[in-house]
C-alpha cells in the first residue's frame, strides 16, 4: 500500500469515530498529504467505505500531472472542485470548517444534493501530527540540504567583513538550491551584530564587522517538507559576554531536547528549557515559545510553549529553539529540528552547536 | 492625505451603502492595502465615521514596524487580532465572509459583545479593482525589474545550447533580485522546445537545443505588487511553422490589447483576441482565458474570459495573454501587463514582442 493510501485508511478511522460517510478535503496541503497531488487546484472526497467510495477532483490544467501523481483514485475534472465533489456526495459529509470560508460554505450548501454537510475541522491535521517514515525521510533531506548549504557558505569564505546580511542570505538560499532544495522553507533570517537581538530580523544592508554575532535562522524545502535550524557564529574572537550568553542558551536548548519524549506534556518541554534561562536571570528576554511542529507547513501543531496543551507522541517532528535577546547588543537563539522517538529524540539538523568562530 | 487614508475614505462610501457601522478587515492583503502594514499578523476595524473610529491591531512582534508603517491609526496589540477588535466593536459590523472561515466566524460570534456581525465579502476587493497611481507606479517598477532581468539574461549569453530550464529559471530569478525585485511574483515558467506546449510547465532538467522555442512566463514582485509577462524566443533560425504560429498569436494579442478600454465588456476583449485564433483554425488549442487582473495578488479580478461578466474601468491593471499549444510540438503565448486608460491602454511590460532569435 502506498503511504497515501495508508493515510486515507487511517483517516477512515477518524471518519467512523465522527459518524461521517465521507470527508470533503479542500485544504490543498491535506489533499497533498492524502493523495500526493502537488498542483494548485484540487479536492478529494474521502469515503468512509474505502477508496472505491473516494473521488479526486482537479481541473483541466492538471490532466497529465494528476494521472501520474494520483493513479489510484477515481478522478473528476471540473471547476470548482469542492462544488463538483459535493454535488454527487451522499450521507453525512464532513467539511473542513477551519478552512472553508463562510461564503464557500454557502456555495457548498447550494450544490449539495443528497449530502448533509457537517462541520469537521482539523481531522487531517490530527493525523499529520505524527509523521510516517516517508515524511521523516523528506524532513531528513530538507535538514541535510540546509546543513550542507551552511557548510558550503562558510567553507567558501562567504562570511567576511564587509558583506551585507542581504548578500549572505541570498548566497545561503542559492546554496540550498545547489544542495537539492526546492526553495527556502521561509524567508531566511541573517542578522549581524546588534540585529541578532531582533527575534525575526529580516536581512538588511547592514555590513558584517569583526566581533559581530552572526545569526542564521533558515531552512530548506524538500518534497514539500520544511526544515528549520538556527545557528550562531562570531566573526573573529568572541567577547566574554558573547560566550556566556551562548553557553547559557546552549544549556537551555540541550535541556529542551533532553525533555522530548512520548507522553511528555508540551508545556513541560518548554519549562525544562526555560528554567535554565530563568535561573540565570534572563527569563524576560526569552520572549517566545520553545518550538513548534514542522512538516508540510513551517509552523504546525504541536506548539511547545508555556500555555501549550497536550502531550508528545513518537513520530512528531518539532523544533527546539530557546533564545535570549539583549536589545541593542545582541541575541542568541539555537534551534534544531528533531523527531520524537521512543528511544530518545532523533536529531535531523546535524550542524555543530559549538559557537563557530570564522 | 496618504494613499492609505484615501483608500479608507473610499471604503467608507461602501460601508454606508451597505448600512454598516464598521468593517472588520482580516484578509492581510486588504489590511496592507488600507494601512500599509506588511507584517504577517494584523487586522483593522474600519469605522464608517472616520479614522477616529478606526482601530488597527497587530501582535507584540510588530511594535516597531507597525508604529512606523501605520502611524496614523489607533493601535491595539493583542492576539488573535480579529477577536481583539470585535470585542470592543459596536453596531452593525461587516466581516469578510469570503475570507473568514466557518470556525473563525464561530470565534468572532463568541467574542462579539455589542456588535452585530454581518456578511460583507469582497468590499475591499471591489476597491482594489481600480488601481490608484501609487499602485500603478509599483506595478511599473515590478514590470521594469522583469524587463531588465530578461534583457540581462539574454545580453550575458544566458541562453545557450546545453543549459537546462532549471538553470535558466534560476538565473532569471537571480537577475530579478539584481534589478530591485523583492522576489519572483510566482514560480517562473521556463520551457524549451516541445515543453512550450504545456501551458503551465515547471522548469525541468530539459536541455536547450538549436531550433527550440524558449518560453518565459515570469514576473517580479516590487512593493507587494506583481508583474506578469510572457515572451518567446528561438535558439537559432526559426522554422516556418514557428514563425507562423508566433505571428498568429502576436496578431491575436495585439487585437486583445487594442480592445481594452473603459466601459468595454471583459468578454468582448477575450472575443477580440480569440476570434483571430479561431479564424486560423486553432480555437481548440487556445485552452485558457485571455487574461486576469494583477496587483497585490498575481491573479485577481477582473477575469478576461469568454464567460467573464462586467466591464473594464480606467485604472484596472490586467494581463493579455493568448496562447496556442500544439501538443508534443510546441506552443506560443505572448503576454503583457497593461493599465486600462481613457486614452488607450498603458503598456507596462516593455520588452519587445518581436520573436527574438538568439
Amino acid at each position: 500500500m502506498s503511504s497515501y493510501a495508508a493515510r486515507r485508511t487511517a483517516l477512515r478511522a477518524e471518519l467512523r469515530a465522527a459518524n461521517l460517510d465521507a470527508l470533503l478535503v479542500t485544504n490543498l496541503l491535506n489533499v497533498r498529504y492524502l493523495t500526493g497531488f502537488t498542483g494548485s487546484n484540487a479536492a478529494v472526497l474521502v469515503g468512509a467505505d474505502g477508496d472505491d467510495a473516494t473521488v479526486f477532483c482537479t481541473d483541466g490544467r492538471y490532466l497529465t500531472q494528476s494521472a501520474k501523481q494520483v493513479p489510484d483514485l477515481r478522478r473528476v475534472v471540473d471547476r470548482p472542485c469542492d462544488v463538483a465533489l459535493v454535488k454527487n456526495a451522499k450521507g453525512r459529509v464532513g467539511f473542513e470548517s477551519h478552512h472553508v470560508t463562510v461564503d464557500g460554505l454557502e456555495g457548498l450548501l447550494q450544490a449539495a444534493g443528497q449530502a448533509e454537510l457537517v462541520r469537521a475541522g482539523g481531522l487531517v491535521e490530527t493525523l499529520r501530527l505524527v509523521k510516517d517514515e516517508t515524511e521523516i525521510e523528506a524532513l531528513r533531506m530538507a535538514c541535510a540540504a540546509a546543513d550542507r548549504a551552511l557548510a558550503a557558505l562558510i567553507g567558501h569564505g562567504g562570511l567576511r567583513a564587509g558583506r551585507t546580511e542581504r548578500d549572505v542570505a541570498r548566497e545561503l538560499e542559492s546554496r540550498m538550491l545547489d544542495h537539492g532544495a526546492e526553495g527556502p522553507s521561509f524567508s531566511s533570517i541573517v542578522a549581524f551584530g546588534a540585529n541578532s537581538a531582533v527575534p525575526h530580523h529580516r536581512p538588511t544592508d547592514a555590513v558584517l564587522q569583526q566581533g559581530d554575532f552572526i545569526k542564521f535562522d533558515f531552512g530548506a524545502l524538500v518534497g514539500g517538507y520544511h526544515s528549520d535550524m538556527t545557528r550562531m557564529l562570531v566573526l573573529g574572537k568572541p567577547a566574554d559576554w558573547q560566550r556566556d550568553l551562548y553557553d547559557l542558551v546552549a544549556r537551555s536548548q540541550a535541556a529542551g531536547r533532553a525533555a522530548l519524549g512520548p507522553g511528555v506534556e508540551v508545556s513541560a518541554v518548554d519549562r525544562a528549557s526555560r528554567e535554565v534561562i530563568e535561573k540565570a536571570g534572563h527569563g524576560n528576554e526569552f520572549v517566545h515559545g520553545l518550538g513548534h511542529g514542522v512538516g508540510l507547513e513551517i509552523h504546525e501543531a504541536p506548539a511547545l510553549s508555556k500555555a501549550g496543551a497536550g502531550t508528545l507522541s513518537a513520530g512528531m517532528a518539532v523544533t527546539v529553539e530557546p533564545g535570549v535577546y539583549l536589545s541593542g547588543r545582541g541575541g542568541v537563539r539555537i534551534e534544531d529540528t528533531l523527531v520524537v522517538r521512543e528511544s530518545g529524540p532523533e536529531l535531523l539538523t546535524l550542524t555543530t552547536k559549538e559557537l563557530v568562530v570564522v
